[in-house]
C-alpha cells in the first residue's frame, strides 16, 4: 500500500502561518470567486483562497500578499467557490467498484469526503477485506474515511457469512489510521434488547471518541425505538417521512437523508426543515447505495445537493447538510467540510448555485477535475489472490444439484414461493400449487426455481426453493455474487441445465452476474474482487450492468429495479421470505420453513 | 481525591436500553414539562423524562411505561426543563474562590458543566497546581471540564512565574481524564511568528483530538488575524464588536461572546446573528471571569442567557448558546448540552424562557438546587501545603524596602509613572515630577508609591515604582497577591511603612488582599489556595470583598472596578506601563524601562 501521505493540520500549520502572515508564498491561489460559507451560512463576493501543503491558509478579501512569482493562480473569475461535497453514508461497493474507481467516477461531481461502510466486503472476507478496503481509500487523492462494519452477519442463525465481524475486531479497526466509526448498526432489535456483541461494538467505538452509525429500518417510533436510540447510534439513514427525521433529531441523533439509486427518501423528510422550520443543523444528505449508471450518468453528492434544492431547501442549508453538517457530524469540521483555513483544500467552481454544475474540483490543494474530467490518478490497491479468488463452490454443478424432489409419489406439490412485489423490497410468503415430473417439483408459469450456492467455504452446498414475479420464460438462469447480506451466489431460473451452466460461469470468472438463455451467455459483469467489485472504470461496469440488466428484459423480465430484486433475495431481515445458505427462511418469525408443505 | 466517579454512556447502556425499552423502571421521572428542544430548536408541551444512572434514559410524551414503584418522581408541572447551562470559558479562580465553593455558588444559577481554564494556578504553582484544580473539578457533582493552560508565563522575559508551562506538561496533560482542550492561546504574536513552543503546545492538543482555545486580543483583523487562525485556535472569546464575532465565524472559528463581572461583549456582538442574521450554531456564550460578588448577587450563565434575550436574541438560540452549541465545540454534544438520551442528566425546571428563573436544577439525575439554594455536598480537595503556603518573601519587609533612592544631590526628580485609566485595562505612560526628601524620591497629589513584591521564591526582591489614578489619601497601603499574571504581591500606598505592614500581612495569612490605614487594617480578603482562592463560601467571600473595597473608597479611591485595577497593574501584555518583579516594563516597546530618567 502507497498511502496518500497527507500532513495534519499541526504539520502544517508552521507553512499554513507563514502564507496567511506574508511571510511565504502560497502554492496556490484561487482568485476572485464567491466565498460559499458554511459556517456563517453567508455568500461573499470577491474573496480568495490561498493554499500550502494542500490546506487552506487564507481566506480573504485580497491573496496579492501571499502570490509568489511560482504560486499557480486559478481564475475563479466570479463563480462560487463551494467546500468539496461529503457523502455522510454509502457503500462503494453498490456502485460494484473499488474504492479507486468510485473516487474516480465521483470527483467529477465535486464529491471529495466519502463516509464508507464496506459492509459487503466484511461478509465475504471479514476483518481482511475491511482493511483492504480501508488501505486501498487512503490511497484515493480525496478523503476517503472507512466506517467499521458493525453486523456480519446481518441476520445471525440464519446466514453463513464467508467471515463474521466480532466486537474485538471493531476495537482493533479502531486503531487504523482511516476508521471514522461504526458502519450502520442494524442489529436494531439487538441493540432494543442490550445484545452484549451489539453493545460492546457501539462500546468500542464510543470509547475511541467516534461515531456510531445507526440503521433503524422501522417505522416504530414506540419503546424500540427509544431503546435504540439509548443504545447509542449517533444518526439514521433509514427514515423514510418527515416525522421519522424529525423524531431522530428531536433525539439528539442526526437525521441522514439519503438519495441513491433507489432510494428516495430526501423529498418525503426535508420538509421537516423546509416546512416546519427545525434548526437544520442536524440534517445531513447521503446517498447509501449508487450504482455504477448513476455515477456515470447522473452524479452523485451534486445529484442529492440539487434535488434538496429542487425540493424548495435554499441552497447554502442544503449545501450545508453535504458539507459542514457531515464533517461535524464525524469530529472533522476542523479537518474539512469548509473553506476556510487548516481545512484540506477541497473547493468546488460553480457557476450557479441551483442547478450546481461543478466546473473545477480541487481537492487537498490540487486540481483533479474540470468540466466533469477527472485528471487524477486513482492508484489501485494490489488486491490478493484470497480477494481475486473467492467463489469456492467445492464442484462443477449440475442440472442435478438444482433438482427439487418431491414426496414418494405426489403428482404435485404444495410449495412455499418467494414473491418478488414490483418497487417493493418486502416479499410476499405466497403458496403455490405446482407440478411433479419424474419425482421432481416443477416451476410453472411465472415460479420458476431459485438457489442459494454457497459460495464463501467450498461445501457444495446449494439450497434450493421457488421465486415468482420475474416473468422469466424460455430456458434461462441468472446468477450473481452479489447476494445480499453474505453474498454467496443466488441463481434464479426456469431451467436447471441453465442454472448449472450460469453458476459454473460465476466460478469460472471469479465472480459477478450472468444471463444465460438456450446454453448461450447473453451478459456478464465481471466482479472479479470478492465477486463483489471491478476494478474496471465505472463507464465499462455500467455498460456491463446496462447490458445485463437488458438481458433479463430479454428473459422476459420487466420489473422495475429488476437486478436489485434479484440481489436482495437472500436479505434475511426484510420480511416476509427469503432464502439462505441454510434454508428457506421466513423473517415473519426469523425461523426456517420447508420449502414444500407437508402433504395433508 | 475521592474523583465523583460517573459512567460512561457505553457503561450505563445496558441499564438505559432497559428503561427505555419498558424492561426496568427508571431511577427518577421528570413528569409533564414543556421540553426545550436545542437539536430541533423547538418547544414541546407535555412531555416526560426518564433518568437511571444519571443519564436520560428516555424523552418522549409518556414516561409511565418506564416509572416503577421505587421512581422519584418530579412534578415539572408544565414548566420548561431547559439542559443545564455551558459556560465555555472562565477562570474560577477570578471568583476567588476553590471549584468546589464555585461549584456551590453556580449550581442554584442553573450552571452544570463549567470549562475552566486554571491559568492564575499555573502561574503560581505550574502543572502541579493545574493538577490540584484539575482533581478537585472531577470530585463535584456538577460537570468541570479543565482547559491545560497554554501561556505561563504570559510575558516570557518581562516576568518570573512561580512555575513556566512547557509543550511537554500540555502533551501531559492531554492524558487527565478531565482535560477537555488547551486554555486561551494568549500569545497571539507568538502563533503568528510560529513560535515553536506555542505552536507545540497547539499540535500536542489537536494530536490528542481536543480543543485549542484562542484569544486574539486585538482589532486588527489583516494578516496577523489571518496566520493567527491558521495557527489552529478554534474559538476566540475577545471579540469586542459584530465585525470581530463575523470575522471569527466566517474563518471558521467558535465566537464566543461573553459577559463577565467587567466583559461585557455580548450586546456589542449579538447583532451578528440578531441582525445580520446568521447561521447562530458558531456562536457561544460564556463568562470569562465573575467576581464573588457577581456569583452571590446576580448569577452566572443565567444571568449571560438572559442578558442575550434582554439584547433582542430568540430566547431557543440564547440557550443553544450556552448548551448544544458549547458542547459541540468541545466534542461532547454526545455527553452534555441537550436533554435527550444517553446525556448526563443535567435539567433545569424554570416557569419563563425570557426572564428564566431557576427553580430547579437536576444534575446527573440528582436534585442538586431548589429556588437558589444549593442542596448537594461540593467536596473540597485536601489541598497540600504546598498549595497553602505561597507568599514566600524572604524576610519581614521594612519601610527601606520601599524606598526609591533619587540621583546623589538631586532635589526633584523625573519619574515614569503608571497612569490608571478608569474603566480601561490599558494604562497610560505618564512623566511627572516628583518631590526628593532625605534622598528619596516620594509621590506627591494622586501618585504614590506601587511594588512588585516577589513572593514564589523568596528572593526578597522588591521592585519599585509610582503610580497615579486611585486618588489615595493619608496614610495607607493596599496588597494583592492576586497580580495577574504571574501572581507576585502588588502593593500600592502612600506611606512605605504602611507598605511594609501590608505586604508582610499577607505573608502571615498566606495571601490575599489587605488594605492598612494608620497602621490599622481596614479589611482583609483571604486567600490561603495559592493566594489566589479561598475555600470559604462565596457568600463570605462576597462580604470580604465588598468590606475590601469599601476600604479603597474610605482611603479616597472612588475609581470603577478599582480592585481590578490594582490587580492588573503587573499584567505585562497589556499598554502602556506596567510593573513585574524584572521592573518597569513599557508594554508598548516590550522592554524595561527606568523607575526614573536621567537628570538632563
Amino acid at each position: 500500500m502507497t498511502q496518500n501521505l497527507f500532513p495534519a493540520w499541526p504539520e502544517a500549520a508552521p507553512d499554513l502561518i507563514a502564507v496567511a502572515a506574508g511571510r511565504a508564498p502560497a502554492d496556490t491561489v484561487v482568485r476572485g470567486g464567491v466565498w460559499v460559507n458554511v459556517h456563517s451560512r453567508e455568500i461573499l463576493s470577491d474573496h480568495d483562497v490561498a493554499i500550502t501543503r494542500g490546506r487552506i491558509a487564507y481566506v480573504g478579501p485580497d491573496a496579492a500578499y501571499c502570490t509568489g512569482p511560482d504560486t499557480q493562480v486559478i481564475e475563479a473569475a466570479g463563480r462560487y467557490m463551494i467546500p468539496g461535497l461529503c457523502d455522510a453514508h454509502m457503500h462503494i461497493e453498490s456502485g460494484m467498484l473499488t474504492p479507486a474507481e468510485f473516487s474516480r467516477a465521483v470527483i467529477p461531481h465535486g464529491t471529495t469526503s466519502m463516509f464508507t461502510d464496506p459492509h459487503e466486503i466484511a461478509n465475504v472476507l471479514g476483518l481482511a477485506g475491511v482493511r483492504m478496503m480501508h488501505d486501498e481509500a487512503l490511497m484515493q487523492p480525496v478523503n476517503i474515511f472507512t466506517q467499521m462494519p458493525s453486523c456480519a452477519p446481518s441476520a445471525p442463525g440464519l446466514e453463513t457469512t464467508g467471515h463474521e465481524i466480532a466486537p474485538e475486531d471493531v476495537a482493533e479497526a479502531m486503531n487504523w489510521p482511516g476508521i471514522i466509526g461504526l458502519g450502520e448498526m442494524m442489529n436494531f432489535p439487538g441493540v432494543a434488547n442490550a445484545d452484549p456483541k451489539m453493545l460492546a461494538e457501539i462500546a468500542a467505538t464510543q470509547k475511541a471518541g467516534k461515531t456510531v452509525g445507526g440503521h433503524y429500518a422501522s417505522p416504530d417510533l414506540g419503546p424500540d425505538f427509544a431503546a435504540y436510540v439509548a443504545g447509542g447510534p449517533a444518526d439514521d439513514h433509514e427514515g423514510t417521512c418527515e416525522a421519522d427525521a424529525i423524531a431522530r433529531v428531536r433525539q439528539g441523533m442526526r437525521s441522514m437523508m439519503r438519495l441513491g439509486s433507489a432510494w428516495y427518501d430526501v423529498e418525503s423528510q426535508i420538509t421537516a426543515i423546509t416546512e416546519k422550520g427545525l434548526d437544520p443543523r442536524n440534517f445531513i444528505l447521503c446517498t447509501d447505495d449508487c450504482h455504477s449508471g448513476t455515477l456515470v450518468n447522473e452524479g452523485h453528492m451534486n445529484r442529492v445537493v440539487r434535488h434538496a434544492i429542487a425540493c424548495g431547501c435554499d441552497p447554502l442549508i442544503a449545501l450545508q447538510m453535504a458539507t459542514l453538517n457531515t464533517a461535524a457530524h464525524f469530529g472533522l469540521e476542523r479537518d474539512i467540510g469548509s473553506i476556510t483555513p487548516g481545512r484540506r483544500a477541497d473547493v468546488i467552481l460553480s457557476s450557479d448555485l441551483t442547478t450546481l454544475p461543478i466546473e473545477l474540483v480541487i481537492a487537498r490543494g490540487q486540481i483533479v477535475a474540470r468540466d466533469g474530467v477527472c485528471l487524477v490518478d486513482c492508484p489501485h490497491y494490489d488486491w490478493p489472490d484470497t480477494a481475486r479468488n473467492t467463489v469456492h463452490l467445492g464442484h462443477d454443478l449440475t442440472h442435478a444439484d438444482f433438482e427439487i424432489k418431491a414426496p414418494d409419489g405426489a403428482n404435485h406439490a404444495r410449495a412455499n414461493v418467494i414473491g418478488v412485489v414490483e418497487n417493493q423490497a418486502p416479499t410476499k410468503a405466497l403458496q403455490v400449487d405446482l407440478p411433479v415430473r419424474d419425482g421432481l417439483v416443477e416451476g410453472e408459469g411465472d415460479v420458476c426455481q431459485i438457489a442459494l450456492v454457497e459460495r464463501h467455504r467450498a461445501t457444495g452446498g446449494v439450497v434450493n426453493g421457488f421465486v415468482s414475479g420475474f416473468g422469466y420464460g424460455g430456458r434461462m438462469a441468472m446468477a450473481s455474487t452479489v447476494a445480499h447480506d453474505s453474498h454467496h451466489m443466488i441463481v434464479v431460473g426456469t431451467d436447471r441445465d441453465q442454472m448449472a451452466l450460469a453458476a459454473n460461469r460465476l466460478a469460472e470468472v471469479g465472480g459477478g452476474i450472468t444471463v444465460f438463455r438456450d446454453d448461450t451467455e447473453l451478459a456478464l459483469v465481471k466482479l472479479p474482487i470478492a465477486g463483489l467489485m471491478s476494478d474496471s472504470p465505472a463507464q465499462q461496469v455500467a455498460r456491463d450492468a446496462e447490458r445485463m440488466m437488458q438481458a433479463m428484459r430479454d428473459c422476459g423480465c420487466d420489473l422495475n429495479n429488476a437486478y436489485m430484486q434479484h440481489s436482495l433475495l437472500a436479505l434475511v431481515v426484510i420480511p416476509e421470505l427469503r432464502i439462505s445458505d441454510l434454508g428457506l427462511v421466513d423473517v415473519r418469525k426469523f425461523e426456517k420453513i420447508d420449502v414444500l408443505e407437508a402433504p395433508a
